[in-house]
């Protein structure tokens, strides 16, 4: 098949790109470099060092003997959307070039407004360039399962039957979102059902779980590696517990630490992406995946790493700093995640595993951590009006925010970076 | 109290503005006028001759000896937003700043793009603005009945009680929207509810039905007037089919005409909506008031709106042309509306009542009618990639759309536009 990647340089891009590659599939992408440059913006980078993007479609081609067509540009450029639909006629659309971040959109009215204006946008002109220049594509896009919030009851994948006041009906599970970027997420999923519903369009929305991991198995040269983001903006909380731990700082769990979300591992992933691509929904179908492996607490994670953190020599403590979210720090959380196995998904990777993984590869790059020690510690308040601290924060100047010197930490064990067996 | 109205120089935001005034509330307004511009550029105008803002700002002054304050800007513009909040501290905010129309938005991409961008920007920079310069403020936002589509079961208001897998719990109830412009005033009311939870705003969210009507006990004088659209894509169904029988056209319902909506007469969402000013929800509340009065079939709207017309001498045909949007043209329609009636809320006029008043104006004003009477019959299909006829067919010279010569009609009833009353 041929697949369209919107957001190939990404996080998720990358690696979708080589595991469908490595599958026998045509890969051709799309990027507008974004993230890169965000990430900057907050005085970061990624933990792992990643090639500028010519380079990584050079390694493509001497170590896997294949070739990535690219396009560089932005979505919310119809006229460019479009044309490549037209040019590329891919049979596969997986979409995932979004502004990722909650931190990010909470930031202030800006921030918050350009979330959601650029994620909407060019979702409505991927939606419109599929009517009018590929019909009959399939589009994977990436939700999260932020969508539905933390409700009382179990959640569904996208609809369910309820009774009400003694007629019953199927609908879309309302959603409940805890950020602008969230949000935003939901409001991408209204737009696919709908062009879903009035241009017969395939669908597929997946609400992802939080991804955490350096590797998967098509990974197999460092110059073919993701990035891997830690600071407070662009990183998950687990992905910052240890780049905190790395860095001899305390892990610092929101509140009470019981919040619970969906996790998966990134090779995971990669595998449920590429089963949505190879069975595609049919025409008119909007199909909902609740895509992730397991629920963990943020208490759990945290313990977790603590306890790998010292397979590696490293002693890392717990810190409970307030909540700066506005969420419940317990709660039922009973998500239903069935599509996905009826379609051959088998999990490959349990989460301690993929922790030890991640601090094979941060110890090895622990010098890009030290170097950006100041942008691991929160900092955006949620709730106040002028939670704005985030960039002046992040200079290298800001030395309340400096975390004295660095621990050393053993050589990551040698199969650290290797996949669990099948 | 003080009530900044946004929007206020539109077709529910003017006769708002003097239904407060009347009631001793002040009243300052903002609005770009972009209504104004929109309708002209689809060669159309309202019905009703309308002055210019201040002119009217004059009028209201003369007639009712009160002062409207003006603010005339764009929300999109969120320093011009905080400022106006800044410097007005208002008690309530009655949010009507939004483009409005459904076929508008399903003109094509850029259409769908600049309905769902400009109607979420203006609401999350209120929002935002709110925060920071009127934290105390109740906002009144009108949402629409279409946020819930047509579900098999009974619509709450806003939320409702489901068992799911043997749990329960209160959630908002889904929304299933049928138009770009519907799904953007979903997308409004995930933001505000947002809002609302973050910051404790006090919030109203108004899911209104179809308005109909061009009189208020308010309107003393023509000078006063409120716009009335008619044309295919700022006038309802409604007041299509007035214009039509007027203009000597077929009554021209989608499809089978069994589409059922709620409805309501401009002067009881004038009510309505003061009725929620009057009663803010308290800090943190996000309330969801269903604001009509009964819910009617395209049918009853156009054989009702046929039968009036034999009252003024006119006998108008009813035909069906094919649905363009897609929806169900037969389904169930049960939506709850208890909240308003709870805060003191009475109907003053009936449909039929309504429309006999409609049609007096538009014969008065029937001049105007003719010449635009290109405007009249619908064009945008929603299902076709090529739905661009809009512009193009709404040129004088599409002598094709020419419904030939207008009949002449006898003059309207004496008491045509009193109120019904109490």
């Amino acid at each position: 098949m041929k697949v369209l990647i919107t957001g190939i340089d990404g996080y998720s891009g990358w690696p979708l790109a080589l595991h469908l590659l490595n599958r026998g599939h045509d890969v051709v992408g799309l990027d507008n470099f974004v993230t890169r440059k965000r990430v900057r913006e907050v005085g970061s980078w990624s933990a792992t060092p990643i090639l500028p993007f010519p380079r990584r479609q050079a390694a493509v081609h001497e170590i896997l003997r294949k070739t990535i067509g690219f396009h560089k540009g932005d979505l919310s450029d119809y006229e460019f959307t479009r044309g490549v639909l037209a040019r590329e006629k891919p049979d596969a659309i997986v979409h995932l070039a979004e502004q990722r971040s909650a931190p990010y959109s909470m930031i202030d009215v800006h921030h918050a407004v350009a979330t959601q204006v650029e994620n909407l946008t060019g979702t409505l002109h991927l939606l419109y360039a599929m009517k009018e220049a590929a019909p009959d594509a399939h589009l994977v896009k990436m939700g999260t399962m932020g969508e539905y919030g933390t409700p009382d009851v179990d959640i569904p994948e996208g609809f369910f039957e309820v009774e009400f006041r003694g007629r019953k009906a199927t609908l879309p599970f309302p959603r409940s979102a805890g950020s602008w970027y969230h949000w935003s997420k939901v409001f991408d999923s209204g737009d696919v059902y709908f062009a879903s519903r009035i241009w017969g369009l395939r669908t597929t929305d997946v609400m992802q779980g939080v991804i955490y991991g350096t590797r998967t198995p098509d990974l197999t040269d460092d110059r073919l590696l993701t990035r891997f983001d830690f600071d407070e903006t662009w990183g998950t909380a687990l992905n910052r517990f240890i780049a905190q731990s790395v860095l001899g700082l305390p892990i610092t769990p929101y509140g009470k630490g019981g919040q619970s979300r969906g996790f998966l591992a990134l090779e995971d992933s990669m595998q449920s992406l590429r089963l949505a691509v190879e069975h595609p929904a049919e025409p008119g179908q909007y199909r909902v995946f609740n895509q992730f492996d397991q629920a963990y607490s943020v208490n759990q994670l945290a313990e977790t790493t603590a306890k790998v953190a010292e397979e590696f020599g490293l002693h890392p403590t717990i810190e409970h700093p307030p909540d700066p979210r506005v969420e419940a720090e317990q709660h039922y959380y009973h998500p239903i995640h069935e599509h996905l196995p009826a379609l051959g998904y088998r999990p490959m990777r349990s989460l301690e595993d993929g922790i030890r993984q991640i601090f094979g590869d941060l110890i090895r790059f622990r010098k890009r951590l030290v170097a950006k020690r100041h942008v691991v510690q929160p900092t955006v308040e949620w709730r106040r009006p002028d939670s704005r601290p985030l960039l002046a924060a992040r200079e290298p100047s800001a030395r309340a925010a400096d975390p004295g010197p660095v621990p050393e930490a053993t050589p990551p064990p040698a199969d650290a970076s290797e996949p669990r067996p099948a």
